[in-house]
């Protein structure tokens, strides 16, 4: 009964705590304070690095990664900072540093264990060593040493989220010093799937998501690019593709586009993987080839795909398969050096698209197994023919009992009992699991219902997949769920979901983070089955650093949402009484 | 079977349609297009508008408010026009009027019928005349006529909605003529609730979302302007209430900003009202009075609040009184030449700060309900005094039995049985329906809980009024629904409200609009009980022009949320089959 809210709110003011996110694997920090300042001498490997603002690397080399990556982190601490006003206690005055006297953090000395290879930039779950080391020490000493070139960005990027800005003008500095840091993921794959296909994202846009994933350590930004309502790839063999099937002929995808984000996105640690969905969701193929599909734009539209337009590229069809070739070679050549993987769909293929395809003229099960065990060979061969990896989604085994190469990442979107029956398979595994990870749910329909509908259910109210999934219940996602160590393993990693039918560049942001943030942190750090009930992660403790990320993200130009008001970020008691 | 759909857009093709929102009572449009430039002749009874780029009225005269419309309206087609490419056919290449012998409209000719009176420019429900007509002839005259200077506005906002931009820079064009509406707003109350306490909003963003209420014909923006959060009012006579409880110094609504809000509202006709909520959600007012409060940062908050900080000022208390006469004789008096109303709040009165307060020391409900009607007495004489209307939360006459006077508007926000019981009482009522108009609700909890509390229900993850409050949801709302026709006509209308726990100036517009608006369209448009089942409105014909408006909020630089994607704008079919 007794106000306690004031005496815990002191006690924080007293000892400042850093707020990194994703938490690493071990950290201690001291109550030291340094300045720094561009005067900082950075080493890499003994050899000086010249840091100039802006700087963006232009090949896939260590030096210029790691060039980039200094730039980027010297960018970021002296001109996207963050003023911390918000993380002290209201109306405390005397929380700045004193600038009498300053210590500075004199350099930065970065050391790599290893050499790079083709690897590094381009990786397979788990062939890049992403683990770092660093330590800031109070003679203004900053080592940062790790295995990969790879792990010298994560290491950076921890090394920003250490400062802050003064706020007088100019200066910068952490209270954290000494800092020790040994960090390295559990899960290698950590991504945010895209869908630009039900809205066009400028390059722009995709550009900043990429940041937003190099500031919270994921490493994959999957591109849904095709899909039923648009075409936004621009393939130059077949230019009418594009042309024709684009929302508007400006909405597209060059070649030159994503050369500039596979390379954005590779020099930063993150891989760009392309999708092209198929058989399924390609009715924007129709605009320019609708003799390639069958069931197009057939109404009602819930007898043949899950969404308007329906249209499937025909199974028995040498035609589709000429096509394929050509679109799938010109496109697996184009991205072949920034990326291992290539993501050929396969998603909510429906029996009945077959039964009214003539050279089909059924919707029988094991007549539709068949031709997509054929048809997904084909489309692994392309693939595979590139040097790349296949990627498809669950549906192709575990719906259609496809049989898939042992090489193949099968992405799954149902949840727990289709993760443990791919991982049952033996499957690699990344995890979309749409009750967790599906940032587009919950904010209502995007079909609309006839007044006589209105009132049967919810459904004209609420989507399919409705509520929101908060980043509570987010942080709470477990990639490990019912699975045994031995399945678990085959979860190479996961992906948040972001699918457009209700969003675009304007919402993009706020619905983006910092929920694949959240996410990004549980696959970081990996199950935590000691803490708490159940494993269940700390809500509590995350809230403050997850406040402090939304913050650093906003000063980086990431319209991230907020998590708590300033009230709680103040020290006020934000805590649920038990 | 057979697909529809492509012969169902190209009839839309040939026919196009406006997209008025909210949707005038009467409207014809035609199918002749008119460009519009600079040189248009605007008159207003007879005299020259000159047209002025940025013209910003300083004074509540009827001329300069229409000068200002004028303005606002010529800046809104010329400078942050539509260009309407998501609504025309994909691969239509023609669809835009031809530049050869180009007709223009020559002149707008305002009439006003009646003149404006000082009630007209701070109405209490029911005091102006918002009616208008608006006619554009084939020959290039357009004509508005309406009795008030705010009606005036209204037809400018939809004279605006009939422009779309050209391709071509420097083009602009209405292909809708003739054109012939006669329109009126059913409710004469259309607000949005924002609260100002939990985050805080820079002046910027406030306007900004006053120039959303102009172009949805919103006609008040009520802000809760403190809470238990933040103090964010400056007090001129009590300085310390806002340098002490605002979350920073520079947190705060001045003087001279509150004037420039009230005016920038009013001479778009939205009248700007404030709320001081008491004696509940005062504890900002701790920070500097703590002597005023009981139960003030009292925890497990559960027993002392519905959200903390606790703390409620003193119901028994000479001090209390003295506090607040001098709140409220400053703030009244400051916004009285813009408003009619003042709201005093009154929502979640809890009985155990009573039974903690030294000088009542009971939560006995008869002891509580005479003391809250003492409370409120004396603060509806503060509001009366200063020549103002009491607003009130529900609770106090329903909860605490308390009873107001016949002048008092009473704000229902638990729902239909409430505002049946208010208007039972023959109270005046605004309605903010929880289940339907609070637009904060469904993205998850601002609490945190231990991990063990995690697993008991949904609470962790979902907020208390989950799920999000879709726009169809909304679209759906009646403000009527269960109540007699004299109980309607008390339903003066309708607010939604934006509780700012998760919200604040970076994700305010994403989730203000268009959702707002559609609010705005069942309050201007009234019940339509003989439109499908049960007066279900069609969502169906609504999302069109929802689509449009907001791609022309957006070109007004409001980011408003997507509602359809362009398969659907561009002709595709998105309307469920039954």
């Amino acid at each position: 009964m007794v106000a306690l809210s004031l005496l815990a709110v002191s006690l924080l003011a007293l000892n400042p705590v850093s707020a990194l996110w994703p938490e690493p694997t071990n950290v201690t920090t001291g109550t030291q304070t340094l300045f720094i300042n561009e005067d900082i001498r950075v080493t890499y490997n003994g050899q000086p690095i010249v840091y100039t603002a802006g700087y963006e690397p232009s090949t896939l080399t260590s030096h210029d990664i790691v060039q980039g990556g200094v730039s980027r982190a010297l960018d970021t601490i002296f001109q996207d900072g963050l003023y911390p006003w918000k993380f002290h206690l209201r109306n405390e005055t005397d929380w700045e540093p004193s600038l009498f006297s300053l210590k500075w953090v004199n350099s930065l000395k970065i050391t790599q264990t290893a050499f790079d290879n083709t690897t590094t930039f381009k990786p397979l779950a788990g062939q890049v060593d992403e683990s770092y080391e660093l330590t800031v020490d109070t003679n203004g000493q900053a080592e940062i040493t790790a295995v990969s070139s790879i792990g010298v960005l994560r290491a950076l990027e921890t090394f920003t989220q250490l400062f802050y800005t003064y706020s007088s003008n100019n200066f910068y500095y952490t209270p954290f010093v000494p800092v020790s840091i040994q960090d390295k993921p559990v899960k290698s794959h950590r991504g945010i799937m895209l869908d630009t296909s039900r809205n066009y994202y400028s390059v722009a846009a995709i550009l900043r998501t990429i940041d937003g994933c190099a500031a919270s350590k994921l490493n994959v930004l999957h591109l849904h690019v095709t899909d039923a309502q648009s075409w936004p790839l621009e393939i130059e063999a077949l230019p009418e593709l594009s042309a024709k099937g684009a929302y508007r002929p400006d909405y597209v995808y060059t070649p030159a586009d994503i050369v500039k984000i596979q390379l954005y996105g590779a020099v930063r640690g993150v891989q760009v993987i392309l999708e092209i969905d198929q058989p399924e969701h390609t009715a924007a193929i129709g605009w320019a080839y609708p003799e390639l599909l069958t069931a197009y734009n057939y109404e009602p539209y819930t007898w043949y795909c899950a969404e308007p337009p329906c249209g499937s590229l025909r199974l028995n069809d040498s035609a589709v398969d000429t096509f394929m070739d050509t679109v799938m070679g010109e496109i697996t050549k184009r991205v072949y050096p920034y990326t291992a993987y290539f993501h050929v769909g396969g998603d909510e293929v429906t029996a009945n698209d077959t039964l009214v395809d003539p050279s089909v003229g059924t919707n029988a099960t094991d007549v539709i197994e068949e031709l997509l065990q054929i048809y997904t060979d084909k489309s692994f061969a392309r693939v595979r023919g590139a040097g790349l990896t296949p990627m498809v989604w669950e549906e192709i085994p575990l719906d259609w009992n496809v049989t898939l190469g042992s090489d193949v990442v099968v992405q799954s979107w149902l949840g727990v009992s289709s993760v443990e029956s791919l991982t049952n398979l033996g499957y690699k595994v990344i995890d979309s699991n749409y009750n967790f990870l599906y940032l587009d749910c919950g904010r209502g329909q995007w079909v609309t219902f006839q007044p006589g509908e209105s009132y049967t259910s919810d459904a004209p109210y609420n989507d399919w997949c409705s509520p929101t999934k908060s980043w509570e219940l987010i942080y709470s996602y477990r990639p490990s769920a019912n699975l045994t160590a031995e399945q678990a393993n085959l979860v190479i990693g996961s992906e948040v979901a972001i699918w457009s039918e209700t969003i675009d560049e304007v919402t993009l942001d706020t619905l983006a983070w910092p929920r694949a943030s959240v996410m990004g942190e549980v696959l970081w750090t990996g199950e935590l089955s000691e803490e708490g009930s159940s494993g269940t992660r700390d809500q509590t403790t995350a809230a403050p650093r997850l406040n402090e990320l939304r913050e650093r993200l906003l000063a980086r130009g990431i319209n991230a949402a907020s998590v708590q008001m300033p009230f709680c970020t103040e020290g006020g008691d934000c805590i649920q009484p038990a």
